[in-house]
């Protein structure tokens, strides 16, 4: 039976390509998850990819993922700096988790380099553009 | 006619009872709310029980306190460290308030050992597990 | 053709004028819109008020703002001081943005000291009251 | 045989009831052993209670617990933000430790936000008056 | 009879409208008294306008201002960070003030982040270039 | 009846004059108390004087001059910087409080920059040597 | 032959006794510098006064003192927390200084409790009112 | 033609496998060296791989880079936290860097959270095993 | 005539091998205190053996030495990181100081690493044990 | 035609050799402007020589160079580390500035080490002594 | 078969007894090896003595001693507090560390403080000069 | 005889001229020595010109010029920031250090601003470009 991975994605990034392409690109978030099937389906991995502006929302979809995920791949975009609820929903899950960022936060301005994801995620991800995504299955594969 | 006391909960606390229970111990919330309601009998207080994983939800939820209770009882569990917003909806209710925390707070991870909401409660326990909850019913009785 | 200008105010404004009268005043909300509504007639101005207790609901309106506004006009109140999500969100928004506050939030608590909307903002108006909404529309009129 | 447990004061504890009632309340010490007696009995706990302007004296009286009490409720008063020597007294002692504070020390000077203790006790009560003392009793009994 | 206002100007702005034009703009102060004077006119305000580079000369001018003015308008430019002796001239004045800055101090190096005056100043408008001064005149005309 | 004013002095003052002169002169404690004496005649003073190298005798000491005392000259020395519970003893103290330092603790190490009784004294003076004992009996004459 | 002892005072201090009587008193400066003269006149000590709200006069004052001055009294006000300048010709001065504050800045804002001045004064009096100035003559007389 | 990846490691990683493997697993260099050589050869990629525990040789290293590679893979590992000279190095290089850490840094001492080279870099990976820098060649891949 | 070296020891010492055993061990100061004296006597140094839990009881031993002792071997336990008062007393020392530390405080809580008597001691041993002591007469001996 | 050169000295440097000599030497202003001229007729450069204790004086020069001059030599004194006035006078200023300090101030107080003017000029030399005037004509001459 | 102890001495101490003798003594590096040889000898431990200017050697040596060494002895110099390298190296090693100063680093500069080795070392021997090395060796005898 | 000056340059300054020209221009380090040896001849100084990326060997460099030079003009880079090692061996140099920077490293990122290497130098030139060690040789000269 194939593993079910969540992928979960932060505030704004339902503009990515949209919005700010010298940072972020121009694939939208649409063609980042087609872009995963593709490789998911090579590695007999099932996806359940979500977005949502709501802080709350992705709490309850990590809850959700406790339940049947066998990993989770998150870009927590600006919750990154400043949710520690993300966090603790996150330390309720027991399986992997690995965070992804499109841009390289370390270059940006100084609140952006502390992410309380970072503590609880078995990897990290940052700055390789949407191929972060794709690589982040590779680990679940492994 | 009885007190009515709102009893408000914080994200990820709709897992309690069933995440790190050398943390918070092995009773759900909803043991939780049945103990408090034994005691509330016996005291003639009235309960108003309430979870959620949105900060603006418990916003919303204080805000109806306003109208109708005569005291809050508050584990805003993650919101404690990083919400001005549940501080500022705390601010605006006039009646006393109680700040529980199942574990003690002061022994975890620094930026768990400030609280927003204690600038503002009457009163604070942690670490007595889910016996605080109880315990504060004791406060308003008095 | 009117400019169509958001107006958006976060947590806890939904009281404004029922609470704290000492720091807020005795004006409404609903005030405020006549009020802006007076005045943004005489400018040709079209509004759009809007007000939520959920940042992620502030960040959704943002984004739908991207669409037709010629400028946003917000008072992030406790937002101000926590939410890289509405930054974010601003910062995908391509015309002016000011930020409003009521009271003067340099004589607060220094929590409310720094906003991550005024490192956005075209401009800032804090401590001038209710006026400052008003103020900010002779902004976007010239 | 009923549990020992000290209930240990700090400096200017004995002043209690004597000074500063807005912030303490009118209850002397001697009020507050009386209350405790009343609950104590009812719980089959049998109280050791001490007060002492010198944080010495409150080491050797941690010593003295060591040998024979099944628990501590201490109030450090001043020497909780200073005292590293009373924290190693507990850290020596392997029965549970609650400590209590009458007023609300979050809502006081910065440098009272701080308490050694607390970074050693199983639980922290501050701000519900003397009542806090004597909820402290019922974690004991549970 | 009319209200009479002190417009005071710190260092550097008599060079307004001459340097920095990508800061600053391109009207000259003389430029912006013009312009408060229309508006003065129309509310039936009085103005007082005065520039110096020397803080103690704008102390000596505040002191002047306590003798006969009804409000101030103060940018008091690089003065607002570094000068503790104007914030103490303006605690001797009994009337309000309102701060102005031309360009918004929140989006430049962190030493222009604070400004003294702020927290003695009823009001603060930051970012609206010269608009600000025209602002803060509406401020007490209401 | 003349007043009674108590004169409380720290750690290693009992050596004073015997230690370190190059900061801190060579008249012993006794020379100070009789030249304090002296003065105190003159104006009709009476002195309790007192030193101890323990902080709760020095506590103690300021409950007892809370009975009696008109005042407290009270030189802390090295507890002016670690103790909150001299501190809190002198806020139960309800006549005025003067703190000397024989020493300008503001030329020495940055740890004695700050002093807990700075802020609950009336006034303080340092440097001024042994001098600084004889002027503090002039404010309570006054 | 008297000694010459400069008695200079820092900005607003031209206002005193007609500012913010609760914290600076009814005392105008040239009742100070009348109390000052009758006890200079007993101790045969001569007086220099002098006031200016202008950081470049009181350096230049300072300069004049290297000529013939035995001694400086200085209140710098507010520019005994920014000034450097000051500082600096003090240290070109090679007599006693006496730096007074009226009120004890140890009790006000915290960029209060810091003095550049207070380095390299021999001795500091705050907190004892405008008596401070009087008792800093007791000193060069000694 | 086929693109030169230069893969250098920083001090210690001589060790890796035989050394702390709950922290860095059981793989030796040689063993990442042969994995990452299969890969590359299925990407059509040249790599020149590297370890030296000397700064001064890692940064000539780099400038050796600089003449013929089209990417640098680098684990500074200590490195990272203490070498404005590999950043400067970096720097001097004109085409992509990515950088790759074995365990997580941010789950380890607060010291190993701050990299020099994640400035430079275009992208980070850290956490994910030897597996990282296997992913970082789909980077140059891509 | 042999040397005398005063032992001292700070508060919880008395429990030493009665607690922690697995950061302190399983002698007790009496076991220490023997094992210096075989030390001793072969060094022809005489020992005053010394423990209390009181800083006041410290400071009054120091200057006991004062009189009479060589030199002070010191483990001021708690009071290595909060007590300016032991410091000044050892200040008043004139002979060499050593200060032991059974446990390495560098590895253990970051408010340990910290000790005010290192800056005026000659040297320090930490972490070697009880041995430490007896490694500090051999100090005194060369 | 000769390049125009100001050449501008702060407060306390027209003391210079008067004062302090260990620290500044012995040369007076007047030696550094002559050994200056002699220089600066080598290169064909036109000196304007100006010192003043006022920070509003040197502002007001700084604006009178920008008519003028093809280069600002500044030694800023006391007014480095406090004035933003300075700095911003200097940022309207269009050709090179070089700021120079007869003295190390990396090698005095922690408050000397950070210069505002700094951010803003082409090159500082520090600790040459009064050379450093001469070696800065060089630059200006390159 | 003996104990073998490795002896790594840091940067700039080849020029012990050469340099600062008011620091470090006149003894010389071979003084000490050789002082060390005597005490070795006795106790039955062989000795290898190194020494290295360059980071990446001290690196190299400790990999060395992980294959053949029972303890290491270091005086990591300035090292100490720059090189997280040398720390990761040490983490590699098995056996116990000990870390020797010749002078007290604690009265030294605030940077030299903190050393990367003491959070990893047994223990830590600082100040007493030379002698330090030799005590070192009792701990490994035990 | 002619004084000798050893010239040291740090890290990646073996590419000077090849990298970054923005920054630091398109002399090469060749040119750099060349323009020295101009000026030197005419001052009958005599250079020793060294590069290297290597820590160590720049303080092996500094120890021979113990032997025999004059003074050091060196230029550290980025060891600048980071080596201890290297001040430390310039503590045990006898004659006059002049540090040398070629871009104004005040301008650039935060920890650039530190230099170990400046505490210690006589002097610093920073910001001339490489017309910095030409303005250092006149230094020697005088």
């Amino acid at each position: 039976m194939s593993k079910l991975i969540y992928v979960l994605n932060g505030p704004n990034l339902n503009l990515l390509g949209k919005r700010q392409p010298e940072i972020y690109g121009s694939e939208t978030l649409a063609d980042v998850a087609a872009k995963m099937q593709v490789k998911a389906d090579k590695l007999g991995i099932q996806l359940e990819f979500f977005q949502s502006n709501h802080e709350g929302a992705l709490v309850d979809k990590i809850h959700e993922a406790r339940e049947n995920a066998a990993g989770i791949i998150i870009n927590p975009a600006a919750y990154s700096h400043t949710s520690v609820a993300i966090l603790d929903a996150l330390n309720t899950f027991e399986n992997p988790v690995v965070e992804v960022h499109i841009s390289n936060i370390h270059k940006r301005e100084a609140f952006r380099h502390h992410s309380y994801v970072s503590s609880r995620a078995e990897g990290v991800i940052a700055g390789l553009g949407t191929l972060g995504y794709v690589l982040a299955l590779d680990y679940f594969a492994n």
